[in-house]
């Protein structure tokens, strides 16, 4: 253990320990998958080329004479305003979700109306290499601007976002992610509200137009939300941190004093649970199915009073979302429709099952979740691939969207042509060919009377062809080639869409691709079972949303809010356990694969069953930096600037206790906040309430992802280096402390449940130092346990 | 510290600790509602007169040489199969409880219809004293049978029985509930399958026939089931007792290895989840809301894996009820009708409103928030009442069913008189008069071409007045004053009716008071709102639950799975955020109450504001009994004998360590088996081999409640007091540890969090001996705390 002494520390010593961390890390990290601490501030983790800084969560409570005498300065009115606020926000988020989602809606209806009407209106004019590129051009022109957009001033607003919300959700904060680099990627992430605006087939028309709308109607609710959640800060950091300069001037904060509360991991956490809720809510109309969304994939804690908030803020999306639709029916939304906030009525099928039907039905989990596990393999491999690409700059990026742009317009115009013109059924409930936006029969290339079937689904929009896979009593409406051509092309392009640099998203790909199958397995079941191919459509679409996503209970009641029929339920459960299960034969769900390749160190709910075999002695490593429980401010600031350590443990030695003993757990960032402090002395004694008096628990607020105090912010003189600050005011003085003898899975399990960042190593016996080490959650990762230990790997 | 010296132990000693510990208790527990920890095995919770022993259960994960031996013995096939019966056991649950729901559906339907047609056919006869003594003497007949069964059989089969699955899952075995007296408590309370069966109208109808019928098509079930469970344990107990009598033939117990690893708290816990899952979606008939309801209000601690197996058993019960239903819809199941598995369809009224109608819904929602909780306290009171007079023996308990229904027998009988006779509508889509079992327009006492709209609510299943209060388009068809007789009747009985000793439960009283009020508020806002008073009916009905049980999710999953209609969605949403708002103002959900009534030492989420300032040192109290390494026999038998404590710390001291340390936590069970093994030896030294070649982790599966060794089973000859016995293999090396300083509040999460039994409290500095004392559950609860430091309830 090496440990910073008041006097010894000269620059040989800082050194060598430099020198002997990055020896450690070295022999530690010795794998592909590399995880490196080495900045100061932050972790870095490094996939493929994915640089993405990440930091850990504080979401224990700390306890200290600070917090304790903020506890006791809370009046009662400051609580209930605090719980007030914490609904006013749900109300926020819920309300703003809402107005996104449907602005959001019909922008895009109306763009891809546009869109397909100019290219259907030169389709029957023949003039087809025009129309060609009038589809393409928008296309293109709309795809460029969005990956432009992205690549230059949001990275990270590609992708789908889930993922990061779930590792955020389970402590990790990768900073890329929550950068305040624009709006967009904020209310991209943040709610995971564009969780809807991701397709694939036109994916990138209406990005431009999109942000503009965000912008306008978005701007009073970023303002407020974003502020809480820290990520831009202009109101609050500035605030804080003119505080903090100030130091402390109490009658300024007080008019900030209701929000104060909120600046911390934990209340951040709820908020963005909120949040995922509300987008999944609005993406599908399904409000309980977003507050299960966020319950069995997003989180990693849940509690019973945050599942009531969360339904709160989904009820709030519901609400709004039905007022809008209830205005838009009048038809003042432009080419709004039936709208993209999916609604699909299956009820007109009979569901009446029998046996074959059911053997039917399971042979289609089967393959659906085979399909769907195939599904995440290659969307794997793919990111992995395109991480390469997306490393050698932004022209490259935008090079890659154009390609994949120009694919899908080839795709989406050129296979259509494969399809054989179909005579219009006689008893059609809609016009056969019609020429609106949306519907089931386009005419594309056929004459008069007639239509093709693959048009129909590929120029369209996703809500619409998925409306027309499910839709029932229209058995003969696709050839069988028809809708295989249409899946393979739909499976492939959904892979090589998802990680180009545009917001897109998983689920409707994978609905689309699924629905297909399902289409295409009912038709091919057609002379054994008496199920409506829309039924079998559904049932298609569940089976690889259960291959790939893993989720059971709230996909279940997604699909429920889809198709507003309860009667399909039993079914739906089975397909929706048997791909599950198919599914997890071969590998992990599809979010759970991204977390992993974008290196986040995720903790799994369930420790490895290595695990069982080491102790958690085994896997402390590197030096630990211990202070005194009075430091000499030098001694902290080398720490500070050698090291990139998060958390040090204080130890009180004599004169202030008998014998060593562990005092607390004092964070880098509130170490920063003190020294800022100045609550400096000449002598080393206890500070008594001078610190008090200098910093209350207010300027610990945590600021927004690394926007916090940075060691350069610090304006240390040279005569204070030698100078005295008592720990105690702010060290958590009871850190959760484990044995150094308990089992790393038993050590692992007390990590997750209680969400800790940092976990002090005790010895067994007395007489040794108080502290062994400290674990955080890298120390649980298989990469550092299994780089330690490789043989560990097979033992049961 | 009181400590078990190797050698100085003697008789006046042990008077000593026990005066000293009875002395501590009185102290603590001068309080109302009494906690005392009196006898060997168990705690005694005292609530009034009721006498309820709890145990803790163990959901921790020990860690010793006999698990880790155990472990590395496991074979990946041992694993699988594991796995593999895990499902079979969901499977299993999901089918027994799927029949068990849906035979008993028929038998009530056939019971309840025979006697509603005997006395319509009297009445028809103008027969009006026979047809009320009919009815009456069928009421009371079967409810004086039921309660007869219950009173001197299973006397915990009374009441709702969630309670005490709640309490379970939060880790307290309150013995009476899963005590092997009865096959039928244990299908009553392990599933809450029959949750179904509790009704309060018609209360006790049927119970003496539903328990043949039990009885016959569940002896399968029970025998697996059971034994998984360990109640009765006939098969798994005496199996295990040979075995531990043998001194561990291992060629016996080879046959059971697959099932030995179902012995233990935590999987059982599963189970009962599960169970309880499986027996709402059986009662509703809502699949998804089980599951939800599992998650909500049962279940305290949660987890992915689960969530999913929970989902699966649901699914089993969704399809075997609807096979069924499909089977008797062809009219094989005699008066079964619609069956009682309560499935309204609403989807007839039009779900389109404004600003009024929301206006209603809000006034609606608060109203019914209030009544609600004004139920929950009556029920609190009545129950309390109820609890001092079922004391006085089964004969005055009985004595009050009979009384009791009595009373609904004249209140449904009698009160349709004071209705006046309505004239049949033209357009009445079925016949009315009817003289069906079900149905609308029951004739009563009315001329021909009349009805008697109470006598259609009264005189009928809860199910079908249920069924009419929702029935839409059907504005007139209840005058307002016959609602509101109903509503007060209903509200009132159901108070009343719940305690007594006949297992009813709350679901059904409540969903029928609510909609009977949604219903009279509909009427009343008619002129105002647009809405369908079957919407209101709805809208009542979820008012009243979100009041009294205070869950949000699962109740709306459940409504929304009732009546099948997604577009009251928000509407219902909103009603149940009212309401449960309101109803938290003023107390506690009904099912939290009554587990505060019951005196069961629950674990709330969060802990308590004034925990904030108390260190977990502070609520340690009672002389703490602790073992050395290698402990005497006698001391053993001497501290089993003499105090309640269920865990142990066992301290090494030299010559085994250096300075003494804390080498584990032996448990009251584990002592008894190892006692029971007898390996003794005659010298102070470690045992080695030798115990695990005497005992291996198989005998330490924990039997049912009530059911492992006791004691007095164990056979100790005088010689082999002063023999000594190692305790190292057996204890838990890593029991989880706080430092005394840590705030009680922390401590609380951690208990809570992880669920445990035992907390070790160790001391912050060196040099002291190495455990404070062990924290409890009890050590938790509020009466404990405040009993120990009055002052500090007022500290916020």
């Amino acid at each position: 253990m090496q440990k910073f002494d008041s006097s010894t520390m000269d620059f040989e010593e800082r050194v060598e320990i430099d020198d002997f961390e990055s020896e450690v890390m070295e022999r530690i990290y010795s794998k592909p998958l590399l995880i490196k601490r080495v900045n100061t501030t932050s972790q870095i983790a490094i996939v493929g080329a994915n640089v993405c800084p990440v930091e850990s969560l504080d979401y224990e409570v700390p306890e200290n004479e600070l917090v304790n005498e903020d506890w006791r300065s809370r009046r009662t009115v400051q609580i209930f305003q605090y719980i007030l606020l914490k609904w006013a926000f749900a109300l926020i988020i819920g309300l703003s979700t809402g107005l996104v989602g449907i602005f959001n809606n019909i922008a895009v209806e109306n763009i891809a109306g546009f869109k397909l009407l100019l290219t259907t209106e030169l389709m029957l004019k023949h003039k087809y290499y025009k129309a060609f590129a009038a589809y393409a051009g928008c296309n293109l022109g709309l795809a460029t601007s969005a990956a432009a957009l992205c690549a230059f001033i949001a990275p990270a607003a590609a992708g789908s976002g889930i993922p990061e919300v779930k590792a955020y959700l389970n402590g990790v904060d990768a900073y890329s992610i929550l950068a305040p680099s624009t709006l967009f990627v904020k209310v991209n992430v943040i709610g995971i509200v564009s969780q809807y605006l991701r397709r694939f087939l036109s994916p990138v028309i209406y990005y431009l137009f999109v942000l503009l709308i965000y912008w306008f109607t978005l701007y009073a609710y970023l303002i407020t939300y974003k502020t809480i959640l820290g990520q831009q800060g202009n109101l609050r950091c500035s605030c804080i941190a003119s505080l903090i300069g100030q130091g402390g001037s109490r009658k300024y904060h007080l008019t900030w004093r209701w929000l104060r509360y909120f600046k911390n991991d934990r209340d951040r956490r709820d908020l963005i649970t909120c949040g995922a809720a509300a987008g999944v809510a609005a993406a599908f109309r399904a409000p309980v199915g977003g507050v299960l969304f966020a319950l069995e994939e997003a989180a990693s804690w849940w509690r019973s009073a945050l599942l009531w908030r969360t339904f709160f803020t989904t009820a709030v999306v519901a609400i709004v979302l039905r007022g809008f639709i209830q205005l838009c029916s009048t038809g003042t939304c432009g080419l709004f429709g039936q709208g993209g906030l999916i609604m699909y009525d299956i009820s007109a099928a009979k569901v009446v099952y029998s046996t074959p039907d059911i053997l039917a039905v399971i042979l289609l989990g089967v393959i659906g979740g085979i399909l769907g596990s195939l599904y995440n393999y290659l969307v794997d491999k793919v990111l992995r691939t395109y991480s390469i690409i997306n490393e050698r700059g932004a022209a490259v990026k935008i090079l890659l969207v154009i390609m994949i742009s120009l694919l899908t317009s080839i795709c989406s115009y050129g296979l259509p042509w494969l399809a054989t013109c179909i005579p219009c059924p006689a008893d059609a409930s809609t016009s056969c060919p019609n020429t609106d936006v949306s519907g089931n029969y386009k005419s594309f290339q056929c004459p008069p009377g007639h239509y093709n079937d693959l048009a129909s689904l590929f120029l369209n929009t996703n809500d619409d062809a998925i409306r027309n896979l499910l839709s029932t009593n229209t058995v003969k409406e696709f050839h069988i080639s028809s809708l295989l051509i249409f899946f393979v092309a739909v499976y492939c392009l959904g892979i090589i869409t998802y990680g180009i640099a545009i917001p897109s998203g998983l689920f409707i790909p994978v609905i689309l691709a699924g629905s297909c199958y399902g289409r295409l397995v009912g038709r091919l079941f057609e002379p054994i079972s008496k199920l409506d191919v829309g039924l079998f459509s559904l049932l298609g679409a569940a089976s690889f949303l259960g291959g790939t996503m893993r989720m059971t209970v709230s996909l279940c009641v997604i699909l429920l809010e889809l198709t507003n029929d309860l009667l399909m339920l039993p079914l739906v459960m089975l397909v929706l356990l048997i791909s599950k299960t198919m599914g997890d034969m071969f590998n992990k769900g599809v979010y759970d694969q991204i977390v992993k390749l974008k290196g986040l160190p995720y903790m799994e709910a369930h420790p490895d069953p290595y695990m069982k075999h080491l102790i958690a002695r085994d896997v402390v490593t590197g030096p630990l930096i211990t202070f005194s429980g009075v430091e000499k401010v030098g001694n902290i600031l080398l720490a500070l600037k050698n090291t990139g350590h998060n958390g040090f443990p204080v130890i009180d030695e004599p004169p202030f206790s008998d014998a060593p003993e562990l005092c607390g757990l004092v964070l880098r960032s509130q170490l920063l906040v003190l020294l800022k402090g100045k609550a400096f002395s000449k002598d080393r004694v206890l500070a008594g309430n001078k610190v008090l008096r200098k910093i209350s628990e207010l300027d610990f607020a945590k600021a927004g992802s690394g926007k916090g105090l940075k060691l350069e912010d610090l304006d240390i003189q040279e005569e204070e280096w030698d100078m005295y600050v008592d720990l105690h005011p702010i060290a958590n003085t009871s850190p959760y402390t484990v044995v150094e003898t308990m089992s790393l899975a038993k050590a692992a399990v007390l990590f997750r449940e209680l969400g800790l960042r940092h976990m002090c190593v005790v010895p067994k016996s007395q007489g040794r130092p108080p502290i062994v080490g400290i674990l955080t959650r890298h120390d649980f990762q298989p990469e550092h346990i299994l780089g330690l230990y490789p043989h560990v790997r097979f033992q049961q």
